[in-house]
C-alpha cells in the first residue's frame, strides 16, 4: 500500500531530522567557533538529502494512490500531514534549500559576535543575503499555494493563519492594548517592590532550575538542560534538550525561562509515543507550541499561588530576606515595564514587541522594506507603542533575535497567538477544574492541570487541525477575549 | 572527470560522518538513557544512507573510468584511498550494516549499566547477536578479499596487517616481555614511592588538564573537551573531541588519560585543512594514531623531563606535598604493576592485555571459540601472563572495554602496533633533534617536538602506505626493537 510507503518514509526522514536535531543543538550549547563551517556544511548537505527524499519523484505517485486507499479516520489524518509536509517542501528547488541553509547558518553564527559588538553593519552583509533567498522563497510558495507571499512563510509555522486574520487581532489588540498599558504601569507605580540583591552564584540558580523543571514535571531521562545565548527547546521528544541563559546579577528572569521552555519541553515529551516519528504525531503549530510555554510561565508560574510553591524553593537556595518574600515575588514576576527587549518583557507589553516584528517581516518579506531600513522603522515603532528611544542601540533592538539570522520569517506572530491560546486554555481548565488557587491547594493539583493539557493538547498531537483542535479543547474558537480577560483580571 | 565525481561523492559522505560523529559523541557525553533508542535508529538510518551511497551502482564505473584518467600523484594516493573505503563497503549488503548497527548501538548503551553491576550473563544475551553478526561480516569480507576472516577485520584498522605478521610481532614480545616484567617488578619493589592523598576536586582536575592541554598544543577553538564512561577522541577534525574519566580519589590517571587524547586530537587538528573531507586527509590507520597517543603520553609525557614541567602545575593546582614532587611523580607515572584494567596499566604490562584480547577475539571470529568461553580463556591468560586471579569478575575482566560491544573486532592489536610505532618515532625523532632531557630544557623544545610529528605524521594523513609512511618518517619499517630498547632504558 502507498499510505504505508509514505509512513516508512517520513520515518526515515524522522531519524535524518534527529540528528539535525541533536548537531544543531550541539552547535548552539557546545560546539567550538572553529568548528561552525564544517557544520554548517555538513547540515545544509543534511537539509539538501532530507529536500530530495522528501520530494522524490515516487512521492507523488504515493499520495495519489493513498488517497485512493481504504483508510481509518487517524491514517488520513496522518495522511494528511504527511501531504502539508510534502507540499510545502516540494515546491523549492533543492539549490535554493541549500543555498538559504548554508547562508542561514554563516549569518546565524556571526550574529553571535555580532550582536554583542552592536554590529549592524556587518550583520547587514550577511543578512542581505538571507533576505534575498527569503523572498525568493516567498515568491515561490506564494505562488504555488495562492496565498500572499508572506502568508506562505507563515503557514509553514501556523497553518491556516493569514496576515488578513493577523491584522484583525492585531488591530483588534491596538485598540485596547496601549491604553491598558498606561493604566497598569499608572496604577503600579504606587506598589512597591524590592529587587533581589545579587550575586546569584550560576550553580546554584541551575540546581534551582532543575528542581523547578522536576516539580513541573519534566523527565530527566527524556531530556536534559544547559546554557546558549539564546534559550530554545531543541532535540526531539524522547531526548528534549531545553537551554537557559544565566545572569549572575538576576535569577528571576532566567528561572522563568526555565520554566517558560519546560512548557515546550511537556508538550514534546507528552506528545503520544505511537506517532513521534510521523508528521501526524508531531506539535500541532509554533503558536500552539508557544501556548504550552506560556501557559506555564504566564497562566500558571506567575499566579500567586503557584509563587507560593516557588518562593519557599527560591528562599532555600539564596536564603531569607524581604525581597524574596511570597509577596514581593508576586510583585516581581507581575511587574509591567515598557523595555528593550522582547525576551525579557512581560505578558502586557510583550504583544508590542511582535506587532512591530510582524508589520517589519511582513513588508520586508513582500518588498516593500529593505534590510537597511529596518532600524528606522524598528525605532519608529518602539517609540509609538511604548515610548521608547533605540536609535543606534542595534543589540537591544533589531540585533536582539535569532529568528531574522537564519531566515525564520514569519515566526514571530506564533508568540502573541501562544499568549492568547494559552489564555483561552486556562480559561476553559478553570471552568472546568477549578480556578488556580484551590486546584494548587490541593495535593495533586499540579497533576490535575498537567493531566488536562495532556489529553487536551499534547496527546492531539496534529490528528486535528489547529481550529478543531481548539474548539474540542475550549469549546470554541480562537477568541481574544480571554487574553484581554486575563491581563485585566491580573493586573487591573 | 570521473575522478571529481568520486571526490564530490566522499565529500558528501564526509558531511554524513560529520553528523554521526557528533551525534556519537553526544551519545556517550550528554544523551539521557530514553534518548538511546531513537538515537540508535537515527544513527542506524544514518549508516544505511551512507552505506547506499558509498556502494551505489554508479561507483563501480566511476572507478573503472577514474582509473584510466590522467591523475597526479597526489590525486592517484586520493584515488587509491577512496578505492580502498568502497571496496571494504561494497562487499557488506545493507542489511547486514543496519542489522550490526542496531545490534552494537543496543550492546553498548547496556552494556553501560552492565558493566558496573558486573552483569556478564545480561551482557552476553545481547553480545551473541554482536558476534554472531560480526563472524557473517568477516565470513563475507574474507572471501571477497582472500583473507583470513579475522585478517579481513584487522584490515579495516590496520590496512596491510596481518594476524600471521601479529603472531611474530606478538610471538617476539612473548619471548623477552614476561621476563621483563619480573625483572622490573623486582627491581621496583625496593624503591619506594607515596601516593598522593585525594580528595583531588574534580573541577580542580579539569582545569589542570585543560592547562595540559594547552601546553600540548590542544587548538580549543578547535575542539572540546567532556566526561565519559569510557574516554575517546571523537568529533571532527575542526571541532575535535576528547573525553576523559574523572575519580576524585585520584588525579593522575585522569590527567595521564587526558594527554594521551591529546595526542589523538593534535593528529586530528594536525591534520591538512585541504584534503579533510577525503579519505587520503585522514589518519593513517588505527595503530598510527595510537602512536601518537602514546607518543604523547608514554614516549613525551612519562619521560622525567617532562614530568618536571608538568609537576609545578600539579603542585600549584593542588598544593604541595612530598607525595607531588618531580621525584615522586616520576616515580608514580612510571610503576610497573600488573592489574586487571587495560586502561590503567603501565606501558610494559599492557601489551600482554592486548596478546589476550588479539587471542581471543582470533579465535572468537574464525568460531573456534564461543561468547560465553570468554571468561574461562580470559581468566586463564590473566593468570598466565600477569599472575593475576580475575574469575568472576567480569566488570574488571572481559566487561571493561567497549571495543567489543558493537562489534569493532580487529582493533584492539593497534594499540600495541601504536606502541611500537611511538617508540620508533621517538627514537628516530631524537636522533634528528636531541634527546628529550635536552630538548624540553629549551625554550621551544616542545614546538620542535611537535613540528617533527606534524610534518612526519600529522600533515602526512593518508598520502603513503602505513609502511612507506614509516620508512619516510623513520629509515625503517616497523622495527619492535625500538619499543624493547625503550622498555630496557626506562625500566631497568
Amino acid at each position: 500500500m502507498s499510505y504505508q510507503k509514505l509512513t516508512a518514509r517520513f520515518t526515515q526522514l524522522h531519524h535524518f531530522a534527529h540528528l539535525g536535531a541533536i548537531c544543531g543543538w550541539d552547535r548552539a550549547t557546545m560546539m567550538p567557533d572553529g568548528g561552525n563551517e564544517a557544520r554548517a556544511a555538513a547540515l545544509a548537505e543534511l537539509s539538501v538529502l532530507m529536500h530530495e527524499r522528501l520530494t522524490a519523484a515516487e512521492m507523488a505517485d504515493w499520495f495519489a494512490a493513498a488517497s485512493e486507499e481504504p483508510l481509518s479516520p487517524a491514517q488520513s489524518a496522518s495522511l494528511r500531514e504527511m501531504y502539508r509536509q510534502w507540499q510545502q517542501a516540494s515546491v523549492l528547488p533543492a539549490d535554493l534549500v541549500q543555498a538559504k541553509s548554508l547562508a542561514g547558518s554563516r549569518c546565524e553564527h556571526a550574529w553571535r559576535e555580532q550582536r554583542s559588538n552592536n554590529d549592524w553593519q556587518g550583520f547587514l552583509a550577511n543578512f542581505r543575503q538571507v533576505v534575498a533567498l527569503s523572498r525568493e522563497e516567498a515568491a515561490i510558495r506564494g505562488a504555488a499555494s495562492g496565498l500572499r507571499p508572506y502568508d506562505s512563510l507563515l503557514d509553514l509555522y501556523e497553518p491556516g493563519m493569514s496576515s488578513d486574520r493577523l491584522d484583525t487581532l492585531f488591530g483588534e489588540l491596538k485598540s485596547w492594548l496601549p491604553d491598558l498599558i498606561q493604566r497598569v504601569v499608572t496604577r503600579q507605580q504606587s506598589r512597591s517592590y524590592q529587587a533581589p540583591q545579587g550575586p546569584f552564584a550560576i550553580d546554584k540558580q541551575a540546581a534551582l532550575g532543575r528542581e523547578v523543571m522536576a516539580l513541573l514535571g519534566f523527565d530527566f531521562q527524556r531530556g536534559r538542560q544547559d546554557v546558549s545565548v539564546h534559550p530554545f527547546c531543541g532535540g526531539v521528544p524522547t531526548d528534549v534538550r531545553i537551554t537557559t541563559r544565566y545572569n549572575e546579577a538576576d535569577f528571576t528572569q532566567s528561572l522563568m525561562g526555565i520554566i517558560h521552555e519546560t512548557g515546550h519541553a511537556r508538550y514534546e515529551q507528552g506528545l503520544p509515543i505511537e506517532t513521534l516519528s510521523l508528521p501526524v504525531g508531531q506539535a500541532r503549530s509554533m503558536g500552539i507550541h508557544e501556548s504550552q510555554s506560556l501557559f506555564f510561565e504566564m497562566q500558571l508560574a506567575r499566579h500567586s499561588a503557584f509563587i507560593a510553591k516557588l518562593a519557599p524553593r527560591v528562599r532555600t537556595c539564596f536564603g531569607n530576606s524581604p525581597a524574596l518574600s511570597d509577596e514581593n515575588l508576586v510583585r516581581l514576576y507581575t511587574r509591567v515595564k515598557p523595555g528593550l527587549i522582547r525576551v525579557d518583557a512581560d505578558e502586557v507589553t510583550y504583544p508590542t514587541h511582535i506587532m512591530l516584528r510582524y508589520e517589519i517581516e511582513q513588508q520586508l518579506i513582500e518588498g516593500k522594506l529593505e534590510p537597511e531600513q529596518i532600524p528606522e522603522l524598528w525605532a519608529t515603532r518602539m517609540q509609538e507603542y511604548l515610548g521608547l528611544d533605540t536609535r543606534g542601540d542595534y543589540r537591544n533592538g533589531c540585533l536582539q533575535d535569532i529568528h531574522w539570522t537564519d531566515g525564520s520569517f514569519g515566526y514571530f506572530p506564533s508568540y502573541t497567538l501562544g499568549a492568547m491560546y494559552a489564555a483561552q486554555f486556562s480559561a476553559a481548565l478553570q471552568r472546568e477544574l477549578g480556578d488556580f488557587s484551590t486546584l494548587l491547594r490541593c495535593e495533586d493539583g499540579l497533576g490535575a492541570i498537567f493531566g488536562w493539557l495532556s489529553s487536551r493538547i499534547w496527546q492531539q498531537a496534529s490528528q486535528l487541525d489547529t481550529d478543531a483542535l481548539v474548539q474540542q479543547a475550549t469549546g470554541e474558537s480562537l477568541n481574544p477575549v480571554h487574553f484581554r480577560r486575563h491581563l485585566e483580571a491580573r493586573y487591573l
